[in-house]
């Protein structure tokens, strides 16, 4: 698979409650696309990330991250702004929620342009994927993913809008936009996001399948619905002791992706991403609970018996 | 609104489990009519803190942090004696339930007196407020509540009955004189209190209203009641991560109090205050966590759509 | 009573999640024949400890940790291998699960062996206590269980079966063996180590009352029932915030062994048992909450009141 | 005083090296002008601050932490941009020193505008202080501080030359051009921003005494020289253990600022401030270890004891 | 030996500064005659500790660590009254230095009184002894020394004075006293303590030695003398990392004295003290890194080789 | 260069004083070679990695990190056998110097054996480096090395003698065979090492000379002194905050080695290398603070500035 995106710091609140009164942040490596990435190198397949960081401590941290993890970073582009950062407050306003706040404006991240998409190394990819927070950081990141997604047919995106990075306008004008004009294989939501997408209609699934051929949609910790060859499955979800649910969705995804990479039934890859998922929200962190195969399955086996 | 009591300097256990095994202690400010202070001012009132402190580096914090939360910290004076210290013991012997250990006696704030009690000061308040703990403490402190609540008739007092700082007895008997002599507009208390107050009745509410015109009963994580013009309404609680139950009462009280006297119908201002206590109990800490009229709304929200 | 086993330093996960992501560990004494003892002592009883620790920090550090409980330390032997360790990883794979990874191959405490069975010091025991784990440690520490069980005809025996210190058939040809030779007066087992020791039978329980006076089944989070002169008696567990399950097998053994020792009825032990395995759990630490009758009765009151 | 500015949030690096593999941050308040302000205040003198901060949790934050401290915070204003934040990174490359990594481009702070310079107030003060900082930061920014000099003859001013903000000659160019158009009373800088400012000469001290009254000359860990009235006198550093240098010319500067305001001799004044200066490096904070006048005194007689 | 004192709770700042600014505070067991008995215990020697703890969890918690440690614990009574705490703040006003707040009035240790001296217990030591602090913390417990002095003609005394228990004049009455009545073999003090006792002389030497055979003349860094039988000998300090220099006069004492009880030379006892006393400032905590004869050793010839 | 070696895993006290008293200890990747790797990597030379670990976290995390530095670990084979761990106890039994415990015996690192070692890389490599320790963990993996020097002449040896590993006969059979069969290019040792493989020797370098084109000598904190063809140069050492001292003598050799590789001159690149050595004393872990080149002359440049 290639990635395409922005590759952030975490620092993530050590106690939960309203920042001001937070006095420990942890550093993480996050960004969607490098979940994504993470999760694909996790469960055995390969992942090449395009995007770019700053040349400095923050930068040098994720390409050491991401390299150990197993994800080649041959492709990812030092530049002279910062890594883009963000802050993760846990549990406040609403228990159990977090809430992130970006210092990524002008972000070597966001200076990821066209010429960075290298044309034969994408058209070789078995996938390429990205998501709409890239679309969203700056013109040059979008007109990135427009070009790679024109030079492979086999695309996979996550609509993830985050409303304090543009607004429901632009994020339903562009990513529509870019689905019509690029229809996707995988397509990754949840309702607010086709709400955003589609304004308020009563099912979103028929008019975004005819831009896809899978469509997965979260539904947080309840499970995830896939719909695909006229066919729906429910996955349902896990109760698990919830520490932030950051990465969750990319969990899901990435997980997802990997396993019908590798061949497995989208049923099954979709029941397992959900254990991702779950997984995902008992640590902090979006990178370091994502699971191998054995993982899931020990889990699954572990609910059966208990 | 006016307040009389002890600010605090808590120490709460960092890790669970009886504090013979606690190896870290996290410093939090504290005190029953302090966090009704912060409820206060967070919610947009004024509020006056009436009461003394040592001077030394704990009672130099606790004035640093009312003041830097906006309360009117100009009359607090400074004692020989040291600032009074508690510890907090959290999941022991109940988990999720804490137990305070004092360290007050003899401490400033006990030596709050009468002569304290400005007497224009307390006249021009809208609202005077304390609790059983500042009658507990110590005669002088006790007389300041009594004088301070014959100078204004506008008056509200939270039972909060600590047993371990006076008898069952002198806590009836203390109370109820309080009540007799000056009956409150805002009673806040809860059954065990009552209990205590009035002896094992069958109904607590009916003998209560004969001193306070509004009745808060806590119920702990149920919710609350209200009592009030022959009308009863029950607020219920929220199931939220526990972290530290301590001040979640006062969370209660004060947020209650403040939303009445800016005007919310007394109905809604309890809704808003128990949602106000359970994001309380979800840090450690007493103060940290009192939230804005956005915050509630924004947890109510997010809690009708989950 | 006396036990017999080896006492290992834990290293506990000081964040959740897989071990390569964790960067902090919590220490403690551990082991569970310690866990035992100290379960013992917490309870009003005495116990000595058979064992032998590394000549070390860690060896002093176990010796000082139980001498400070209260467990009688003199027949402790200083050995020239290093005091056994363990690493505890939680919640990965399986959220509110742990695992164990053990440095103890040629420990200090696997050198235990018949010779330090002080044969006097046995006899004139009122319980002789070991568990399934000094069993497989080494061959000498086994021989010494077998002689100290042949000293006294007062033995408690705890299954605990570890498949990553020996096979199935090992742990069940060793087992049932001793249970032959020396059957037992308390048996503390699960239906996962009752599987491994009589194979997939319908009920376990039958078969096991031929080597035990009284059984107890131990069934997590859901609690344990006890048979003995033919009667069943099951006490129901406790939901209580977990934060690490290992150690609560033996906390309940321990308090239920040290309850009967004490005079106890044998279904209000259980019952009492059952509450010391809840406050097990919600803290790191195998011996750091293991109540007294107070507390257990502190928790049962409060349970009964809310 | 009046001080111009931006307030910072500061991540101190919990471990010393490259930020890379830090994983835990501190979070303080700071900002040059701020620590002049807190300075002032702790000394018993008062002070104004003028700035804006996000409408964020940092920049409540911010402002509580001021307000707790004593300085006048009535017109800092919120700003729809976020909150300017830093990370301080310890002891690597250079064992002992600390660098600066900014997150502050378009931040809240620099939005700061000459509109925001209320005149009447700034007229009404009796010194009116900024730094080479605010001059950094943006156009408005640099306006205001030429505006609020041009409304108040009582001037003080603190080179503070930071190389990650703009160039030497930008630098040179707008601080000589500022003192040109408003000489100050007391000028704050060191022999590097000297010879950014004059070139290489081999005595920056006369050029510079053209643009001011007073002139300190910072000098590191060694101490201070104040040059006045055609005078000079050095005032020797401490050796005190180092943990973080970062505001410790700020502790300087403003305790001396704060002195000669209170009526201390000049040469008084600086003996105390490099006090406050070797106390400022023994924590991390700029804030948090800024003495009282019996701090100071304390020390110094210590330091003769012994 | 048998010491006389109150065992107190240490809570150590985490960080250095103000008070007013550390959020963390890490529990340790002190209190000098305690400091003194594990300095005994750990050089080889016994020693039975007479005092009282509250029936609390910090009692509890005092008594486990000094009989895990191998202090006689079975004479110190529980008292209805709460176990004495104090806390250290480290490195404000002065670096390097620390500065304790007591919270032991009314303290369960205060209650310490002559009935708790067991005659015969006494009468059998070959050591008795205690501090300025025990005469200083209440009527009772000075009594109690005064008895247990009596009754045994083998006594050590360190006059330990602080200013915030006492005034000097108190203080000098009281310690002149019981030295009049009772001189003692070994006397350990420093030049403050000597000012209080005599007033300004030339060499407070002399006059001390009417009041013992032996005098430890301790003197910080920069080490210690000895004074006996005529002869003088000073041991010389040693440069070390400084992290809390409390207890450092006790490890030294108690070293000391247990060197001598063992039958070391005088002069060698007072080297290895002085040993002891430096290794106790690079830790927090008073009794944690309290060394062996070996430790003492191994510092010594690496120091020689270095 | 081609390393061959065991990665440990190193758990770093986190507070300084006895182990028994250190509750929490923090994760790092270690081991001499894995040391010298990354030292090489980080500035600017490839080097491949030979050697195992566990098929368990522990061994995933030291691959993780490794790939992450840039290490080419596509040579490590797992074995069934536990990763080897060693604590770290800093500050005693003396200051300012670090103790080593290890559990690494039967571990996977030391089932590195002569099949591991494949011909043609190594035959391929610029160097070929191992030390002493792996000559001193199995049988296996001394003839590993033995093989590997016997495929590559450019051989450079680290002596590394740890007396917890080997006896110094041993020690000194072992590695003075190995010269005399292999003799190296870069010999790097200490005189305490040289003491145990020649004796006491007036002067050890001379007939260290005879087994190495060039020897560095090793002196803590005070410098390194190089020898080569006929000449000495003494490079000094730096004052820096000591923080654990474990690494630096790898990061000495590393940098040493990776410079002149890079075509260094050999006394510049041990003045480099000595620099290295400081850095690394000042941080906990081994390789976290391993200095590109630009950081080694930022230090020096700043050092010849203060």
């Amino acid at each position: 698979m290639i990635a395409l995106g922005e590759i952030l710091i975490e620092l993530n609140a050590l106690s939960p409650g309203p920042l001001r009164h937070v006095s420990y942040f942890e550093k993480h490596v996050a960004g969607s696309e490098a979940n994504y990435c993470v999760a694909f190198v996790r469960l055995g397949n390969n992942c090449v990330y395009l995007g770019r960081v700053g040349e400095d401590e923050f930068g040098h941290n994720a390409i050491e991250w991401l390299r150990g993890k197993g994800v080649d970073v041959s492709h990812i582009k030092f530049d002279s702004s910062p890594t883009g950062i963000f802050f993760i407050q846990r549990d406040y306003p609403v228990p159990s929620q977090s809430e992130s706040i970006y210092y990524r404006k002008g972000s070597a991240g966001s200076n990821l342009n066209p010429d960075d998409v290298d044309e034969s190394l994408v058209k070789s990819a078995n996938l390429v994927h990205s998501t709409g927070i890239t679309l969203a950081i700056s013109e040059t990141a979008k007109e990135a993913v427009f070009k790679a997604f024109s030079l492979n047919e086999v695309r996979s995106f996550d609509t993830n809008i985050r409303l304090k990075l543009w607004t429901p306008e632009k994020a339903r004008e562009t990513i529509m936009r870019l689905l019509k004009v690029h229809p996707v294989k995988y397509l990754i939501t949840d309702r607010e996001d086709a709400e955003i997408l589609l304004g308020k209609v009563e099912d979103p699934v028929k008019p975004l399948m005819e831009y896809t051929d899978v469509l997965i949609m979260k539904e947080g910790p309840h499970g995830a619905s896939v719909y695909y060859e006229g066919r729906k499955h429910f996955s349902h979800g896990y109760s698990v002791p919830v520490r932030d649910v950051v990465g969750a969705g990319d969990a899901l995804g990435g997980t997802f992706l990997s396993l019908v990479t590798s061949g497995f039934p989208i049923e099954k890859a979709l029941d397992y991403a959900v254990v991702s998922s779950a997984l995902n929200v008992t640590i902090r962190g979006d990178q370091e609970n994502l699971p191998s195969i054995k993982d899931i399955e020990t889990f699954l086996e572990r609910v059966r018996n208990s």
